[in-house]
């Protein structure tokens, strides 16, 4: 991969959008150095998140199901959600890991991040490794949240995610990171 | 995974929002089962889309290095975009593999699909194969466009993937799709 410093897209404007609850809009309008005209880009101000993979004593991962409203349909993905402002993303990954589930745990490790998406949205996701997670409260759910915890032990998470079972992307990628840090660490699963 | 058709979340009401180019936003009021509160959820009615995982006669994949406005940087992803209205997935596949890197294929093959997020997005990604791709044609890029064209071998790129070096999820997705279907073929890499 090279350096491209030349090679460097300018912002003439930025204007404000909507506030869309989940994320505020804004238009950045781009000089392309490749042939000088401007374009009119659409930015999603969202925050930060934090999802986690939480292993219990018995090697079993936890996963939330619940409704999604993007496609209409339930899915299985690691519990998480937003990084409150102030808050660290690993504070988020535990408290999101209490309210969603109930567990909570002891032994955290950092997996790494990826933006949420790179083309038109600012944050990033962190994934989390919680281990020896314990049933330890209740669930604390929002108004618009409902849902279910469902464990699942490493070999079906494994299988699950090399064909494609999971439907949401930052879960399969907080998933692929853990596995190779589980593989690095020497340790079977 | 146990099924609960019993507990659906109802929708109260839609109402149309503001068109940012990308997508239309749309505000779903929905009615959560647990509670019975309503919430209004922001929907993005985005498109499918489809990305390339472009294999060389040589052994080598191709990547395309951009600048992403989301995360003000460079990003290294798989060749795609958006699959227009009346294409089917696999023809916008074989354009986009065409427009940004010029680089034509006759065998295809598909690995999979997922949501472009199930949280808030309605469209989906569909990932394709295109093995034995030729440099036969020139870019054809957007105005607002800049590509670079990058080729990676299968190790590094694998490497890349389970070191948490490719900063889009749908290309992480692709790639893990892809060597698990490599895999179950008995091919090395």
């Amino acid at each position: 991969m090279k350096d491209s410093n030349i090679n460097v897209w300018q912002t003439i404007k930025q204007e404000p959008g909507p506030d869309l609850k989940l994320f505020r809009v804004r238009f950045d309008h781009m000089v392309n150095p490749r042939n000088g005209r401007a374009s009119r880009m659409v930015i999603l101000e969202a925050g930060d998140s934090a999802n986690v993979v939480a292993l219990t004593p018995g090697g079993r991962l936890l996963f939330v199901r619940q409704y999604r409203f993007g496609i209409s349909d339930y899915t299985l993905e690691l519990p998480g959600g937003i990084v409150d402002h102030g808050e660290t993303h690993q504070a988020a990954a535990r408290r999101e890991l209490s309210e969603e589930t109930g567990y909570l745990s002891e032994h955290w490790s950092y997996l790494g991040s990826i933006p949420s998406n790179p083309v038109f949205m600012e944050g990033y996701i962190y994934h989390w490794l919680a281990e020896g997670v314990e049933k330890s409260t209740v669930q604390q759910l929002d108004d618009g949240e409902s849902i279910e915890v469902v464990s699942l032990s490493l070999e079906e998470t494994r299988h699950m995610l090399y064909q494609g079972a999971f439907l949401h992307p930052h879960t399969v990628n907080g998933l692929l990171l853990f596995f190779s840090h589980w593989q690095n660490q020497g340790k079977d699963g």
